[in-house]
This record gives C-alpha cells, structure tokens and sequence, in this order.
C-alpha cells in the first residue's frame, strides 16, 4: 500500500471532507483539468482540420483515430467546471456560472458536432470530414465567443 | 472556411513540411499534450487509488467511470514522445530517447495494467480494484523511476 500512501500524499486524490461529487481535490485541479482535456481534444481536431483545409496531407486512418480521440475527450472538460473554480488561472467568465444552462446547450452542441465529425472521419470521405470540421469548429468559436475572455 | 483559417492561422495545425507522421506542429505542443494527457490521466486513476485506499468513499459508478477514462486517455501520452522533444519545459530524462525499448515497455505495461484496472472497477468488487490500482501504481512508480527527473 505504499503507492496508495503515495499518492494521497501527493494530494492528488480527493480528501474525505468533500462529497464524492466533487471530483477533484482542489479548484486548481478541476480548472487544470479542463484546460488539459480541452488541449488534447484540440491537439486532435486541430489535426483533422488541418487535413480539411488542405494544410496537412490527408490521410483517412490518422484523420480517423484522431477525430475518435476528440471525440472520447470532448466528454471530460466538463467536470473540470464545478462551483467554485471560477477563480484562478482561467479564462473562464463569470458567465459560465450565472448561466449555466446556456454553458451547457454550447458544451452538449460541440459534444454532438464532434461525434458527427468522429463519424464523418470513419467513413473516409474528405467532403464529410470538412462539413463535420466547419460544424464543430463553429460550435467550439460559439461558446468561446460568448464565454472565454481574450 | 473562415474558421478552418483561424484556426490554421492560430498554429495549431501542422504545416505542410511536415510528414503526417510528424503529429504535432511544434515539439512544444508535443510535450505539452504528453503531460496534458497523462494529468488528465492521472486524475482519474488518482480518485479510484483514493477509493481504494479508503480516502474518498467508494462509489462503484465512479470508480468504474474515472478507470474507464484513465484506460481510455493512457493510450495517448506516448504520441508526444517523439524524435526533438526531449529539450523543453519537460521533466523527460534523455535515457527515454536513447532506450526507447526499454521506455516502450514500461509505457506498454502500464496501459495493460491500467486495462485491467479498469475491468476490476467494472466488476464494482473494491478488493480487485485495490489489487488492480496497486498494480498500476507500481507501473507507474517504476517508469517514473527510471525516466522522470526529481
């Protein structure tokens, strides 16, 4: 058990004082979480969309595996946005908060687009691919138009 | 297309004197999306460790939620491994890039174990998840050892 001892030492798991709802041990954590998650769904649909521009020469198995990545990851940021990690080192407005419900339509939007373009990518066909890519790209500008400072 | 050139303009997407091999556009982003991926990682694994070890109530759900994703998101870091990203903002030692085989095989142990880990928390049964996170733990422990400085 000296890993185990290990790690909770670390602090990088949660402590018994908080539900087992909040899911990470301190603000700080969440908002590097989503930060981190949202870097590496980026990293793969930047890769793709790079491929429907024509700046990356297409190629369907990596635009495929890389749009299935996007896809798993754009599930997870969400987590990372829980009360209280507003403050910090953020972008994040205030308005994620105060409208939660609008902040979430443009997460769950993105969320379909990119399974869309997930799809899109397993079929092969670059046209499919770079509608799906205009989709979610639009959906990710949408929401940070509206909720991420400059 | 406005987006998609935004989006190339922003340098996020690889450029064309690149082989698609080459997965990332600059070795910075590479190393950025290895730790991203293996934060986000670690995350995850962290809560069902801390459930394991008794620190955070076990909910059967999220063990097996976060093992799912920790599964999932362990088979990324390694892409950022690649040829030129060993200088930077990384705790990488060089031995990764000059015993790559032997780096490899503790990046393959760990996601096997981190497989079964979470085909434990899928069982819901806390005395396979211990077992499966102290396994992992230990792969982890072992690669850090060996190729992460202090």
């Amino acid at each position: 058990m000296k890993i185990l001892t290990a790690l909770i030492l670390s602090g990088s798991v949660l402590t018994m004082s908080l539900p087992a709802s909040a899911q990470f041990a301190k603000a700080e954590d969440a908002i590097k979480y989503r930060k981190n998650a949202l870097f590496v769904m980026q990293q793969n649909f930047g890769r793709v969309a790079g491929m429907a521009a024509g700046k990356i020469p297409f190629d369907a198995k990596v635009a495929a595996e890389s749009a299935g990545v996007a896809d798993f990851v754009a599930k997870l940021p969400w987590a990372g946005f829980g009360p209280g990690t507003d403050k910090g080192e953020t972008k994040a407005k205030a308005e994620i908060w105060t409208d939660k419900a609008k902040f979430d339509d443009y997460a769950n939007k993105m969320q379909a687009e990119m399974s869309k373009l997930s799809a899109a990518a397993k079929t092969g066909n670059l046209e499919n691919i770079k509608l799906a890519v205009n989709a979610t790209g639009g959906a990710c500008k949408a929401c940070h138009d509206d909720f991420r400072s400059k």
